[in-house]
């Protein structure tokens, strides 16, 4: 199989991925609404505010009574009231006439300004002057000037953040329509392999895809499901997959960057429905040996064992993956952190592949310095001790000492 | 009292807030120890790997026996065996001997190295012939060349990531210390504030705050918990403040950009035991009208009624409260989502306040810009429509159209 099938560019592969589609769409309320991705617009089913608001502390008055007053000439008011905060206000304001607000009071008949409190002067409890004329609707907002009835007030494919959930509630909308959060299985392959809490035998070492692709799945908005150990074995393994593609939107295996490992694992995807192999194998490094298949809509995925290349895989392509899944249409690339920093030497990579390299930031003035950490492959501390990803172009042969570069900033645990 | 009291700049708000200590600590299972933060260092019980592990699928020898090989003079080696993933090795490899190991496989005793299979070429079952010379240690991980017994692997304070989490599963840490994450209790104050699913009288709003914190809160690790609406009553308010100082490891209260609602929040927090005023008013905008005191370890807050204030004086002032209270000791300005951007037009700005203006982004090219977002004060669809905020320093007299500014990004819901 493998010889039939050509290594993929990055590019293609993230182009691949788009053909993947949002799981299924279900009803969150909305105080569990933060990070869910909405399946359907939000249109204003009214004007906010809904009234004619104050945006000071004040007197209401009619702007036209204000016209020509100045601190050597200042404009009489009768005060008629004082408008209380959560009421229609007491009565009617006439010319000549003011009425006490409070900022966030709801402007009376008649009035359509509201002078500062700073530019009126008490003479009596019934009178004030004012030191400065306003111009109409002078410090008032008025109904839909924050949204209007009818807007598309928020788009399919938006992810929610805080103020988004704030403006739904100021519309009345408790609850909303949201695509499903994916759940992806993940099961770890390989008899070397044991749970944490084992001590390992010779030879044997412990399962830390697991916990790092759980920590990775619910930082990107997933559920992660860990269906266990699986042993090189091609029927318990087509076992675990099958209950992995009846109860999960997507089935990750990691484990096994030995020849016969990626093998069998490609061997025990091809025995399901319509099964479809889209990337065997990715023009990267570290990462290379990464399987990308589908069964009808559902992605199974082969990612390397050693962890530093399953992280960067999965932090450079099923970060796109999951946001397909996830439904989210905009804002990818600001969603991801990045920071530009200066290179603290040079790097050199092999054309032909692109390089992930890490990278420890510190910084240097204003500036961030991005120190590559260099290590054997299939080591965890280099990934540790990194804050990030630099990444070398399949045509580029290296980067230099002094070159400003994006650094892709691992997940930082934003709970 | 605010007489007395001089409004603080940014700098003298955020040094105050490093007076509060981290909240308590728990235990946390691996599975859910993503985004925790430790609260104390993590020193390696082990060596990682805890064997010499071969990094290539390949045949391990002594490499000395391979000196001098080449293309035109390749060394024969007799093939005695196969190391099983998992397992002990099944021999030792003696001088011209070789055994066939896979990447991830424990190095034979009497083996230093490993020859890459595509420089061993099958004579027959027993002999292989190896055309290229390794060096001692080559293509092997030797015991503690990831992480030395006994090493610091990661300190008090620090963020817990996927990949951490992979590491302490590597040396068989099951469980860590961390912090309590902090509770939050919030409770929204005004006469005319109704809940988000009630229809609004004439002067009423409904409750955007509580649905905007609670969002920010769970954004930042903390456990938000919602007390109520309560209206501007002196008695009722120390009641719920008086619960929430019970209950929760923080006080926010948000409502009342009134001078009347101010001065009563002020009111009840003075009553708390161990009171002490830290902040009364922060020379930003907006955001001024900000209370922070505490009592005892507690911090008392009252954010502005306005969402925009709330929300920004929360991005900027109480993510670095929340990052204490959780103990965090690093990475902070890393934590945080920022982007270089271009601003798209000239904006000024009052001397003497730190002024906090919503952009949007857009990109043009490689280079992203930012549209500044206006609009009256107290509207939610600026924050809505922006993706951050550029600050104007307090002794800045404005930006200029052109001038590359620093974007502080909304918590995006990475959930």
């Amino acid at each position: 199989m493998e010889s039939f099938f050509k290594v993929k560019k990055p590019e293609e592969v993230l182009a691949l991925l788009q053909r993947f589609n949002p799981c299924g769409e279900e009803e969150a309320l909305l105080d569990l609404a933060f990070g869910r991705v909405l399946s359907r617009d939000v249109v204003s089913p009214e004007d906010l505010p809904g009234f004619s608001r104050s945006t000071m502390d004040g007197y209401a008055v009619r702007a036209k009574d204000t016209f020509g007053a100045s601190e050597g000439l200042p404009a009489l008011f009768e005060v008629t009231g004082e408008v209380k905060m959560g009421q229609d206000s007491p009565g009617e304001v006439k010319q000549g006439q003011a009425m006490r607000i409070p900022t966030g009071g709801m402007l009376p008949h008649g009035a359509d300004g509201v002078v500062m409190v700073e530019y009126c002067h008490t003479l009596d409890t019934e009178t004030i002057e004012v030191t400065r004329a306003i111009s109409p609707l002078e410090n008032v907002i008025q109904p839909g000037d924050d949204i209007k009835k009818g807007t598309t007030v928020l788009r399919k494919g938006y992810r929610l953040r805080p103020q988004d959930i704030g403006v739904l509630a100021g519309l009345g909308v408790e609850q909303v329509k949201v695509f499903r959060k994916p759940r992806v299985v993940l099961i770890s392959t390989g008899d070397e392999i044991v749970p944490a809490g084992d001590v390992p035998a010779d030879g044997q070492v412990r399962d830390i895809n697991r916990y790092t692709l759980e920590a990775f799945c619910s930082a990107n908005g997933a559920i992660p499901e860990f269906l266990g150990i699986c042993p090189d074995n091609f029927e318990r393994l087509k076992g675990l997959v099958e209950n992995g593609l009846e109860s999960a939107d997507a089935v990750w295996l990691s484990g096994g960057s030995s020849v016969g490992t990626r093998d069998l694992t490609l061997a025990v995807f091809e025995t399901f429905e319509h099964f479809e192999l889209l990337v065997h194998g990715i023009s990267i490094s570290p990462g290379k040996p990464t399987i990308i298949a589908r069964s009808g809509e559902k992605p199974l995925v082969g990612l390397p064992g050693h962890v530093s290349s399953t992280l960067i895989v999965a932090e450079v392509f099923m970060t796109p993956l999951l946001d397909r899944l996830s439904g989210l249409a905009e804002e990818g690339e600001l969603r991801k952190r990045r920071t530009s920093a200066r290179l603290s030497r040079n790097i050199e990579s092999k054309s032909g592949r692109a390089d992930y390299i890490r990278v420890r930031l510190h910084k240097e003035g204003k500036e961030w310095v991005a120190d590559p950490v260099f290590g054997k492959s299939g080591l965890i501390s280099p990934l540790v001790e990194g804050h990030g990803l630099v990444k070398v172009d399949v045509n580029t042969e290296g980067l230099y000492e002094g070159d400003l570069v994006e650094v892709l900033l691992f997940n930082g645990g934003e709970v």
